[in-house]
């Protein structure tokens, strides 16, 4: 699993700061998440292919996660692109591109899937082999979504030396991997421990931007691998935070304890703030493990 | 007159280029013409006050002219904007603007006036005291104008040295400069050209993209001062700027000739080329004075 930062800032692009947007790598997907001004070229300066993005997730309809979105898919329109793409975002947001291709006379080559939200309780919204992705309902000043993304738990590994041993034909491997027991020709029953070991264990990525600090979302994200949650101010500015419906460092490092996370991440700064260390130092206060998010950063999590 | 280029590369963003946007600053008024996706961080970066920006101008509804608008408009309402805002483009414009606004749940603190145009001949759309700005109406695939800014002429220059010789007082001078003549109390008229210089010579500046080769713009724009002319393609690809209504570099050049322009600007180029000096050598086969625009250049003319 790999996550890259195209751009971590609240509110206004500007000249060295980019607002949200993220690519989540899982499973051989590629899901870019939330899309502010300025993403398609920040997928550029990232070297992130356009023709792997097959499905975009927006939280919600403040320009700063959504206002490159159009951009994004007319240039998947002028690059000729002819696979589906799937939209995952608030109602509105359909008639807002539409309207938009509608005025500029223009068509996608490709299929345009919108999937619009509307639920306020946590939803399955993508479900495929490998990956299920859920809603984190969340509280900002309109309708908001996190998004939770789970590896699905993956076949048993094959333990090549057990099988070669008891000379078990390749046909039978993917029962093996299964999890099945094999009875050899003389009848003996090899358990399935014996030919295997564990799978690798599933990990998950709960993006949470943007929100005010809600315990609600804990038994939705819990014991998540790795947290991205918004801390737009820090304590010094609780009230602004209050105001505006956004967290402190110290609330997202009280959410990642509570919720048993293992990895949380810090993003979507105030531009207010010239340090991003001391967000890293407020929740640390809190809750250890804790990394920042910058603007073309990449983490890998294995 | 000062024209600074923040954008002038025809379809998608990329990291080395923009799409168009460009800012004129003509008598002391600054416009903003077309505002394609990043335009925002393009005026920061040239050092160019958000709050000086009073009037935009937006040529046509595809995403390369327009898809920044949105965004600047919010930023300007987070920075606490209080003056009034002026939007000139096609009909639809306003939909387009204030669905999102709504969505978001956004409202300006500053009045946001829509000027949308429907008109399909030249129309005056902007006048004050010292500046007009006409439509040049376009043949692009979807409604579009260009934009003529003419400046009007001004007052005449006091000559200084001759109303101190004839002791002339200076409740008088406003009446001079309008291009009075005065009598003196002995009786003696002095005729206006003794005490005045001609006024600046007023000049003008002609926007014009996207379109395809059109004579019928040639009356509208004949003589002015600077003429920016689109050119997406050269010769060469002729046949791709006929199918996209587009035009050449020496297309370009014939309009220059034709409308007696006295200085040709080229712009709009497709970022297939990768020497823009290919669009000068083209279009100097026709018309000598041709100068190149690229990202974050300024051009004065005194």
């Amino acid at each position: 699993m790999k996550l890259t930062i195209l751009g971590c800032y609240a509110a206004t692009p500007r000249t060295i700061t980019n607002p949200t947007s993220q690519v989540l790598e899982i499973r051989n997907r590629m899901f870019l998440i939330d899309c502010g001004e300025g993403t398609q070229v920040q997928l550029r300066k990232n070297k992130i292919k356009f023709s792997k993005i097959n499905h975009i997730f927006i939280s919600h309809l403040h320009g700063d996660h959504f206002y490159g979105l159009v951009g994004l898919i007319s240039t998947f329109m002028l690059l000729n692109r002819q696979t589906d793409l799937h939209i995952y975002g608030p109602k509105g947001i359909k008639e807002i591109i539409l309207l938009q291709l509608r005025f500029s006379n223009s068509f996608t080559g490709y299929n345009l899937y919108f999937h619009e939200l509307t639920a306020t309780e946590s939803e399955i919204i993508y479900e495929d082999e490998k990956v299920i992705v859920k809603t984190i309902p969340l509280k900002h000043r309109i309708y908001t979504n996190g998004f939770l993304f789970q590896e699905k738990i993956g076949d048993r590994k094959l333990n090549v030396q057990a099988v070669e041993k008891y000379e078990i034909e390749t046909c039978y491997y993917q029962n093996i991997k299964n999890g099945k027991d094999i009875t050899l020709d003389n009848g003996t029953i090899i358990p399935n421990e014996t030919l295997t070991f564990d799978p690798i264990p599933p990990k998950s990525y709960a993006f949470c931007s943007d929100t005010m600090y809600d315990e609600t979302i804990i038994p939705i994200i819990q014991n998540a691998d790795i947290l991205y949650h918004e801390t737009t101010f820090l304590e010094t500015e609780a009230d602004k935070a209050e105001k505006t419906m956004h967290s402190t460092a110290k609330e997202a490092a009280q959410i990642a304890t509570k919720a048993n996370i293992k990895q949380l991440i810090l993003g979507h700064y105030s531009t207010r703030y010239s340090n991003i260390e001391l967000f890293k130092d407020e929740a640390q206060t809190i809750f250890p493990n804790v990394l920042l998010a910058d603007d073309g950063k990449s983490f890998e999590f294995d």
